[in-house]
């Protein structure tokens, strides 16, 4: 360990920044008899310096302005740990114009910005490391990127959402509504004031974008996501999954077929006997499905300040160790080297395929079933399962739960507008998508 | 991608062989569009010819004699994927003698021979590598040696050897005993037809003795682990153990304690809710604990051909990566700088601790309850949980199920042995580990 420490600036001292700061610390004789020098923190700047009060600063110089920390000549490396667009965008660019490499746990900037910050980081070769902006302690990007490299991607799911996970659990262990369970995980602080960004999927949306690069070697292109929240999801819902042997969770998944490329985040009926499924309250989890490796699943902590913490600090030993490595050597931002990234055609949510729980409420008389499965029938929607369950007390209707195989969208869509178009069917039918994962 | 292809040298053709050329080839666009370059196989040696008849050769110089491949000055890096002890410790140290990097699947002589061959590798500033060689497709070696960088870690448990997780998954959802399930796995080709080395724990203690040295900075020290197979295990201890809400898993267990390190792989009750519970068949998976990241799940294919080429590529991808990288940047062999490698003690297995689940045959009378549980008192074990069951038709003794709190195994030990000495207890107590991971 004759190394030189190298030494590092951090933007941001908040939950994550303090984490950092933290684990750097508390693991320092590790972390230097594993990178072979010490990571030394020697500048920092807090956005609200209220929160960094509770952190040992001890020997660390804390600026007021973040680009003193993107400026500052001692420093390899600047952790941006702020959250958010801007200031990180600019401060980010301004560290790569300055040369230094960039260690952030942001994934609303690498989903919406990554393609140019990643472009101007190749330019000045410099390295832009970014494990934690993706289900936190999981190594999922170094999985995506590394170990998988031998692979053709067939296709990945996960649950990158702790707040949903927490809500989906909860509803399904306890038989409680969204909106309940929503206000516990506010108290608890597992969900915002305004919890919109979690609960309507855009958040696991930011991941998808940023997983689905790496997977199959395209730009990143958050907009063509489908998104689809929690919101809707109904403790009938849950609890007739659990009754066909299914649970129901909030998933970012993205598959390789012919045509293209499928991004989508919506809540999904999976089945309860594949590990996943046992992936409960705020933890994450994502599979892989590689042609060579097989379905490969990782789970763990997606978020909180020592998870989120334990990425940044492998991220920085990863960059520390690579700080003399050629830049056409060093492991590609995006998983492929940048000239051979493609961009292959994101599909609509009409044609994506999936199979189908549906629930209806029907007049109880003979003739409706006949009715509705030939719908089906006639769109080339087969019937996997169906669940005709009992009177609720003095109701004329029925509900009906019905489990489809496989399906492009588009027909379901049209099944769903004919069979809604009948007479004996009450209201609008619910339509939860549902994937085995076989 | 204007770097040269780098040129590799097989030895061995059989199922890790054939699966990696297989690998390379189908996805050799995708493989070099990652590592900037293409990696190609130029000469390969089959110790069994009549093995490697059905993969495709074209290309690639096939030679007799192994030691032709090991000094070929065209390659820069030999995969050993011959297995076993000896031919292949000899032409890894020939290898490394040549100036070669190796990529190896080969557990058993990293287990046994690994702390030689990292000195001799370290000695020629080459690499050895070796994902392929614990777990089958799964990264746990990356994961341990990469991503958890900045974790102290705390322990891990691993279900890693297929063999036993088929049997055990078997006889758990099929209600059957070992040695049914054992022929049936032979018959399957899950199981060899002298299956002691899996079922008696050997090739798991393997791996364990591997992950343990990169999760603990230690030496390998094969010769330490405890080692308990599966063959006791009955299909009553594995219905009554899902009565209480457990599974029982063939683990391997490291944990890191204040006296030394806990190093030993048993059959051992975990709850049904973990989700490495419900990782079953031939699966493998690994939860490890870091102290920031907290509990980390990796679960995937442990075995098979395609799976452990997966493995095999990412390394050779991985040292492509770092072929000009100074030694002293490339991660080190045991996660831990050589030099800063610490001889922790290894506990012996009484000295460990964990909870355990007792089944006792017991006369049906009054008092018995009241002198087992004494005898479990006065040495500070408390019971969990207790359950009496119905009786055998027309026997006069009961079975009793015990599931104790946490206690060193010294005590059990005596407690048992008294237990066992009461005129009312028939026959040996049957003892197995429980853990909660909690």
């Amino acid at each position: 360990m004759d190394l030189p420490p190298v030494k590092i600036g951090l933007l941001g001292l908040g939950t994550v920044g303090g984490g950092t700061l933290t684990v750097l610390r508390r693991n320092a004789v590790l972390i230097a008899a594993r990178a072979g020098r010490r990571i030394d923190a020697v500048i920092a700047t807090a956005l609200n310096p209220r929160k960094a009060r509770d952190i040992d600063l001890t020997g660390i110089e804390i600026v007021d302005d973040a680009f003193t920390v993107a400026d500052d000549p001692r420093i390899a490396i600047v952790a941006e740990l702020i959250g958010g667009i801007e200031p990180a965008r600019t401060l980010v660019l301004r560290a790569i114009h300055n040369g230094k490499h960039v260690v952030t746990a942001n994934k609303a900037l690498i989903a919406q910005h990554g393609n140019e910050i990643f472009a101007a980081a190749q330019a000045r070769g410099v390295m832009i490391a970014f494990e934690a902006a993706v289900a936190g302690g999981i190594p999922v990007i170094k999985v995506m990127r590394e170990a998988l490299a031998g692979n053709d991607i067939l296709w990945l799911a996960g649950i990158i959402n702790g707040t949903c996970n927490f809500i989906l659990s909860a509803m399904s262990d306890g038989g409680r509504e969204f909106g309940e369970v929503l206000t516990e995980a506010q108290r608890l602080g597992y969900a915002e004031t305004d919890p919109s960004f979690d609960v309507d999927g855009v958040d696991a949306a930011h991941k998808l974008t940023i997983l689905a690069a790496l997977a199959f070697g395209i730009p990143l292109q958050f907009s063509k996501v489908y998104v689809e929240g929690i919101r809707h999801i109904t403790r009938e819902d849950v609890q007739y999954a659990e009754r066909l042997g299914y649970r129901i969770k909030h998933l970012g998944i993205a598959r390789q077929v012919e045509s293209g490329i499928e991004l989508r985040v919506h809540p999904t009926l999976i089945p309860q006997a594949q590990p996943i499924a046992r992936v409960n309250g705020v933890m994450n989890a994502v599979l892989v499905r590689g042609d060579a490796a097989g379905p490969v699943l990782l789970s763990g902590a997606g978020a909180g300040a020592e998870p989120t913490a334990s990425s940044v600090v492998a991220d920085l030993v990863d960059v520390v160790r690579a700080l003399t490595t050629d830049p056409e050597n060093r492991v590609p931002h995006l998983a492929f080297q940048p000239d051979t990234l493609e961009d292959l055609p994101i599909l609509d949510i009409a044609e994506i395929e999936t199979a189908y729980y549906l629930r209806l409420l029907a007049a109880d008389r003979p003739g409706v079933l006949a009715d509705v499965t030939r719908i089906l029938g006639d769109r080339g929607i087969s019937i996997e399962a169906l669940l005709q369950l009992e009177h609720h007390v003095a109701a004329a209707d029925v509900p009906i739960v019905i489990l489809t195989h496989r399906v492009k969208e588009r027909a379901m869509n049209e099944a769903i507008v004919a069979i809604e178009r009948l007479d004996s069917i009450q209201g609008r039918i619910v339509r939860i998508r549902l994937e085995e994962f076989a």
